[in-house]
């Protein structure tokens, strides 16, 4: 028992091992924690296992934690008998096709996906102890629309939703509904990632997307708008943004980098270079990407050539060898979060 | 003589050495050029001094080409001299005081400071050699609105704008106006920032903002959208960033990773991913900051205090000492642009 009162976490279920739900699990189990694993899908425990092999060479380089294992997980067909023990329940979303054979129906978005959702919610309610928090890795389904099936405790349900791969990237967006406990259950999310070594951080309500989803969506849809008008090649829209931006984005968050542009005081910079700021975003909003099957299909003309002409196998293994490096390089610095 | 018939760039004039002007001459010397400066700033020679001997350590660890000496420019009263000798001239913005104090008023943004441009620009074309290329730090004023005013070679006149510090941050923006000579200019242009090490990039036209300061805008703009109507604090917006979207962009540009995503094909990403990009982003229209004195002022005070508890400059220091080392490593990766 931990000094408020609450058992420490020691145990985690996992239910859904897609690429997601795995690096979870390796994640988990680095940190020196138990893990119960359930998935329906064909294969999955042997494709987790496989998963679980080729990212420990990883996990042990960035640090394991006392008493991690690479073997300290179950492989169970139900968590039927196992509540007891459960400390932390991470959910992670079906794939579309696993979830469509467990409903008999190949509709995606539709009423049977939340309905399943539901569902599971309201068996993981029912079953769960009364302090267990509930997260969904999910952006794409805020907990508001299915936390109402869960009778017992929809205080301790929330959303946890993190930034693929969750066992190399920090970022961890803690998304309450509005009746999730904001006075234990909140706080104890966030501590529970923090001790992973995670970045937590609070988004306060509900919204689409929640803020990675978001500013990602920004910078993407101004991108394909710029190619698409043929004002810069796919290439170097790319560069401008590692050569540039990114650079900065990796180390300062948007805030700092104002304030310090602004000789110390944001207010300073937002009334020399806000309204400058404004006029761009209301020529890129003339300009907006029209999102339809036609725009698609010739923006993917112009871009495709380039992906093709680049082996992303071996972009993305140097890339996450040179990420690895610069975790460790900000984990060492006492500023950088 | 190159191959090309042009003399090669040996020796390049600067024109106003505010921030950018000095980090540009910071750069051109660490790279072995002799650079010629002029600025009518009271104390512009001296500061000038003090700013090159305060980075050349940094630019030192960098890594000095063959022939780079920290005393090989000089500050000189007035071009007209030397441009029998100016293989290359990049113009820097006068910030706003010392144009004021040249041309005897205080508008800004006015016709004044265009007019000032012309006639700077007027006076470099009639007394360059033909074949010199005039460059524009500017993204504030695109050279097609001063370019009029060169009566003798305008097709060499383009903008190369930097990304602060341009000694440090690889990227530089090259946009020609309509008339720029795309044959041999461009790529002169081109060709010669490569050789500095830094990462030219091409803007087939001007558009307000060119593509950094747009791509900026846009994730500025849903920040303060967002701290605005209290659905995360300023702090944890930055952590956002710093911990998921930045690490990326810090080493693959959006298109590279959507293909990535979109395991191999681009098209594929974005006819299942698009369309909820879509969505995000006309929820941020709908949701979009206005840039009013009164919001400014909101957004201000709920920002200022955090800004206050950081030690930025401490933060800017070990920030920089982080960047290098990260574009150290990614230089010695032979796929990360």
């Amino acid at each position: 028992m931990s000094a408020t009162g609450k058992k420490e976490i020691k145990t985690v279920a996992i239910i859904g091992t897609g690429v997601i739900g795995a690096s979870w699990t390796a994640l988990y189990l680095a940190r020196g924690l138990k893990v119960l694993v359930t998935d329906p899908a064909p294969n999955a425990e042997k494709n987790l296992e496989t998963y679980l092999n080729a990212q420990w060479p990883t996990l042990t380089r960035i640090g394991l934690s006392e008493g991690a294992s690479l073997t300290n997980y179950t492989f169970v067909e139900s968590l039927d008998n196992h509540f007891d023990e459960i400390d932390f329940i991470q959910e992670v979303p079906f794939p579309v096709q696993i979830l469509s054979a467990i409903l008999l129906t190949a509709t995606k978005n539709g009423p049977e996906r939340l309905e399943f959702k539901r569902t599971l919610f309201a068996y993981l309610d029912e079953k769960a102890r009364p302090e267990i928090i509930i997260a969904s890795s999910s952006s794409g389904i805020p907990s508001s629309e299915y936390v109402s099936a869960c009778r017992h405790h929809p205080e301790r349900v929330l959303v946890g939703h993190p930034f693929n791969p969750p066992h190399l990237i920090p970022l961890v967006e803690v998304v309450p509904h509005a009746s999730t406990d904001r006075e234990t259950v909140v706080p104890r999310a966030m501590e529970f990632y923090k001790s992973l070594g995670k970045k937590p951080v609070l988004i306060q309500r509900e919204i689409p997307g929640f803020i990675v989803n978001r500013l990602q969506a920004a910078v993407l849809m101004e991108a394909y708008s710029l190619v698409s008008r043929g004002i810069i090649s796919a290439a170097d829209l790319d560069t401008t943004m590692t050569s540039s931006l990114g650079l900065r984005w990796a180390l300062n968050g948007p805030f700092a980098l104002n304030a310090m542009a602004g000789n110390g005081s944001f207010q300073h910079f937002l009334e020399h270079l806000g309204p400058a700021a404004k006029s761009w975003h209301d020529d890129m909003h003339e300009h907006t990407f029209e999102m339809t099957p036609q725009a698609i299909q010739d923006l993917s003309k112009t871009v495709e050539p380039t992906v093709q002409a680049t082996d992303l196998d071996a972009l993305q293994k140097e890339r996450d060898d040179v990420l690895l490096k610069l975790m460790d390089m900000k984990s060492k610095s006492s500023l950088l979060d």
